[in-house]
């Protein structure tokens, strides 16, 4: 997989791509991440990337033409291109399963009141990473990359990946690791039985209980086993 | 706002802290981030501070103790305790409205399979950055303090982020800036009339036709005024 970048401050991206996973990724060859300086394509002879909107209001837009240049070089057959902003469909593991199927993504990260308007017609797909206001599309743009590069088969170890919190729709049951005690915490004993029925069962248990009480929006979306079914019965049962 | 970050990867927050926002918060003095080597606190002598699940599992947990030992150091009166983890409460913008306001925030970064659970017992908040797996709290860490500075008074020009996209509920209204024409791809017409009644009239359907189209649930949480109520009866009529 090919990821390019587009942005104003590509040495923001410098540690990210130093990271354990991501830099394993790219030795491996299994994925490359090019930054793009987005002043490299202004028009003006100050490089600058920015000017007021039309209209009126407060902050300055990101023009037009250095992203319609930019992604005019950048854009193969196949290529998906993406805008990071608030206002996108909002990114959730689905989409990054998707995305980690593509060969080719152009991210373009925005900053200042916004970009103007006419590079929507150029982009395959809006993406907001969650309901909140950051200064710029950069950390949108390492979280996209982080969760899909994970995904790519070879690039973690696949049992891993699969156990997930959130992979199978459960969030994951509580984890406990040594020492058994530390100022009076306590690991629950059943974990420390050796009986692993006994130790599946409260797993399967805490999951559900775990999603109703954080998540109970979760709990609809999920395509659920008899048993689960049944457990999340009693669970309602006894709350009434 | 003094806020602490705690995580196995500091030099990650290099860049991070060099960028324009954060960088002239903490210049001007109006927050301090803090980086906590949570290895420095780990009870063995070769640093290690993950181990095997009690009760069998792939991957490793991070122990309990060395988060307990920073915890207890740093926690002061009036610390709020952020744990970061694909299982915690949905960020949003009314979440870091309401931590703009703390004086001082611990954020706890997981990685691995996870924190021995524990550590919850110790937090008074666990916070989710969106439904998506990744491979570290560190880039949400940034996602949480990017968006809780630029909301502290003096951080960014007031005028610029109460117009911001969210901040009032509807996705902004599409802007634009020069040039007004680019390779066929022209501004609309009604924003470079100079007419501000007009102006005004389109960017508050846009505003609602935007939303209705790109973020159907976020409608019914808007408090909306009555020519607003007005519009989106339209709206919904002329679809149907």
């Amino acid at each position: 997989m090919k990821i390019d970048i587009v942005t104003i401050f590509p040495e923001f991206f410098d540690t990210f791509l130093k990271t354990s996973i991501i830099k394993r990724a790219i030795e491996d060859g299994l994925v490359e991440i090019e930054l793009h300086q987005l002043r490299d394509y202004s028009h003006n002879k100050h490089k600058k990337i920015d000017d007021t909107p039309y209209g009126g209001g407060a902050g300055m837009l990101m023009a037009f033409p250095p992203f319609y240049d930019v992604i005019h070089q950048l854009k193969r057959e196949n290529t998906k291109v993406i805008m990071l902003s608030p206002q996108g469909k909002l990114f959730n593991q689905k989409t990054a399963t998707e995305l980690s199927l593509s060969k080719h993504l152009i991210l373009l990260c925005g900053h200042y009141e916004g970009i103007d308007a006419r590079v929507e017609e150029l982009i395959d797909l809006e993406i907001s990473i969650g309901d909140y206001i950051l200064t710029g599309g950069e950390i949108p743009a390492m979280i996209i990359s982080d969760a899909v590069i994970r995904l790519i088969p070879e690039v973690i170890h696949q049992d891993s990946a699969e156990q997930d919190s959130l992979q199978n729709g459960w969030l994951k049951y509580p984890q406990y690791t040594k020492p058994e005690e530390y100022k009076g915490f306590k690991v629950p004993e059943v974990l420390v039985s050796g009986n692993h029925q006994l130790i599946d069962q409260w797993r399967t248990k805490q999951q559900i209980k775990k999603t109703l009480n954080k998540r109970p929006d979760l709990v609809n979306q999920i395509e659920k086993t008899e048993k689960e079914v049944q457990l999340l019965k009693e669970f309602n049962k006894n709350k009434k």
